[in-house]
């Protein structure tokens, strides 16, 4: 039973100080099964840690969320074996979106594997990433992600808890878009990691903050911010993928 | 104008003593422009370095051969960049031929990303290579492959130069695959590459001889058969991708 | 012309305040040449950068301090290639001190290469740092290392810019130790070394923090203490090595 | 009971088509306890799993041999974690040499820690090896190393199985050397690794063959010969070390 539109900002402004797992049980309960979790293979994996918590020693019915990775086709081969150990275990399915073949083909014959260095990623996002999300999104009411405020004070500094999608809602269906981590830091998601055995991607043992597709992600150094190792050929203001290409606007 | 296929046992046979490159300039010559080269990533750039050649400096016309390569989606990150340096360095476009989404989600959802482990790699294969393949395939005449006996003792142990396709050829249309490099040695292509300044995939520097799919390659210790670094858990006598399954039948 | 010996708590608080590169101007003006930093091939380069545009382009002697490195024998092959560029980048000498044979092969045949993993790092430290630092240190009036107060909140969290030696002092000579780095934050460091272009570390860019010798390092994930990088089986209340084992006495 | 010195050419001769563990008997027999195995840390780790069976399931007396390993401050990390896995797994000392500290000291100071690429390989090997190797020859009246004569054909390709040491020993005590391993190639000495379940350095999964220091090894591509993987910067007429400058003279 969807929540009336009119009140987004209003819950959003209700739930801003509350614990990312209160703001997703919330999303579950009022979207089930009409809610999708997107996993990156990146730290964003606490949001199905919490998920799984909520749906089989909390409240909420088992199986009631899912969840949906993107599979470019240029992960890396630590995120592929990343997602099949949460596959495994948390024991739940997660559903891939891949490209389509037509599209990718006709990008690598005309300019090659590499184009994003000199074209810049969108491009490449939007046949490798916004495609298949849409049609992620198409079955949905409302997804969650791992959004940040502190991933990018360029772009993210303003994203809210809940919100209506401003880039995937259309005219005739309002999408909902909930980020239950808007208002934790790096440091908060980390300590859950830790306290919580949360398993996590192990290119973030070897100096990898954010984690993307494997040519557009790049380790950084101590001190440097984690959007300093994604597409650092680019002005930081654009720095998003289309997924989440509303933000800043 | 395809040569009469009742001969191409004797082709063959005339054949199977020539140097690589004869083979491949009588390839080219005889079906140009309906016939390409599949080029894996690995040590059959050689192939690629001597049509270049042919068509640039020697006899034939330029531009009288086509390139494509299979895009598993799971590739070595390290290929994609040697795919892109072959791309780059002898300026020619490379076709790739990419999986489709229906078939990969399918899998994926209900199998996970790794079921080759345990369910053998032919329906990975399928969906990842073959089906790919088979579209490649469709406009041509002929394909050459980088192919050797000494690849596979238990599966190319008779590989002929020239040969009837004899996995996709139809009833109403004979496809000739060319295989130049079926009786050199490894060595043989090792030291064609270092007298030719020939790039190579940095994954050789590394351990690796054959090199597939990432999940499925592995580097091999001094001593051991290249074979064994595709596919280990599975049989010796299987290991056919599907491209190449009419071996040893 | 050494300080006077009283005064070293006054001077301590009266450059507690002041940038690194003054203390070590007042440094090198009072004690060269019998002061050398002790550079451990980490982020303490700035120490060196600073160094050489004192004495280059500013108002110091060319050539007035020195620099020593304790090689223990067991660094990262990376820490040795940046000593060596480091080296030539600056054009300076770095002198390194290397441990007694009798004392690593009596270790070794006892108790194998890896002791400190069952009997803690001291023995191990002792052999390969402390005594080649003693005698570095042998020749020395002063000498500066890079400690940081934010390094350990266990055991350096007292650390004063300026301090007589409470290791390393003995009772006929005392013994001056700059720590010119201790009120600085790893975040200070680090935008000193890009605003600097200051060459570092390659596995700052693999996830290390803190470095020390091969098997003693390890990388942390985003928001763990650089400390938990260092002897991670040991009581983090005893992490030093023994260069600066009078911390938190 | 030393045999007779004049006997070695003899015994060479009756021993060189012997397998390499009935030559590793005769050796402990003669020699014990008098000899001692030159570990490298590479694939000569067959001559101790070959030792450690003669004196624990076979006619030789437990403890009849000992193991030296030259450590010379340069090794790989996997290199000194491979040596302790072999110091565990047979349950046996390996009795390391060092260096001298003023030496290495001296040639770092003046040369820097790469000096070799320049300079040629000789000094630095004096210092690091071969220096550390005669006091470890010094109580010896035999070493069993694991040179084979496929390793260099430029070098190596004479290399009896039983020799008198033309480099180490003196005027007044001759040194017997034990090449058990001279006639196998390393194909053979592979296939007794995998046969016999026998741990190996894991650089070998990395494309390395032979294996020295760090910064003087290499991994090698396809059919390119191991000692391309060593001093690859010098004559390889001069690739020995200085253990085994004897040879080829």
């Amino acid at each position: 039973m969807p929540i009336e539109l009119a009140s987004v900002a209003e819950l959003a402004e209700a739930y801003a100080a509350r614990h990312p797992q209160e703001i997703l049980a919330f999303a579950i309960q009022e979207y089930s099964p009409h809610l999708a979790v997107s996993f990156s293979g990146a730290e964003d994996v606490v949001l199905i840690d919490m998920a799984v918590k909520l749906c089989r020693e909390g409240p909420l019915a088992r199986e009631s969320f899912r969840v949906f990775s993107l599979d470019t086709g240029r992960l890396h081969a630590e995120t592929y074996r990343f997602l099949d150990k949460v596959r495994e275990h948390y024991e739940i399915p997660i559903e891939v979106f891949f490209p389509q073949p037509e599209a990718v083909e006709k990008l690598v014959r005309e300019k090659g594997l590499f184009s994003f260095y000199r074209d810049g990623h969108q491009e490449c996002c939007g046949i490798r990433k916004v495609e298949p999300l849409k049609r992620a999104l198409r079955t949905l009411d409302a997804w969650v992600t791992g959004q940040r405020r502190d991933q990018s004070p360029w772009t993210r500094a303003e994203v809210p808890v809940i919100q209506t999608d401003p880039t995937f809602s259309s005219s005739d269906r309002e999408l909902i878009k909930f980020n239950p981590l808007a208002n934790w830091t790096s440091q908060q998601v980390w300590e859950y990691i830790r306290e919580n055995d949360v398993p996590y991607n192990p290119l973030h043992e070897r100096g990898y903050v954010s984690i993307g597709c494997e040519p557009c992600t790049r380790p950084v150094v101590p001190g440097q911010h984690e959007r300093e190792g994604r597409w650092w050929w680019e002005d930081v203001n654009k720095k998003e993928c289309g997924l989440h290409s509303g933000n800043g606007k």
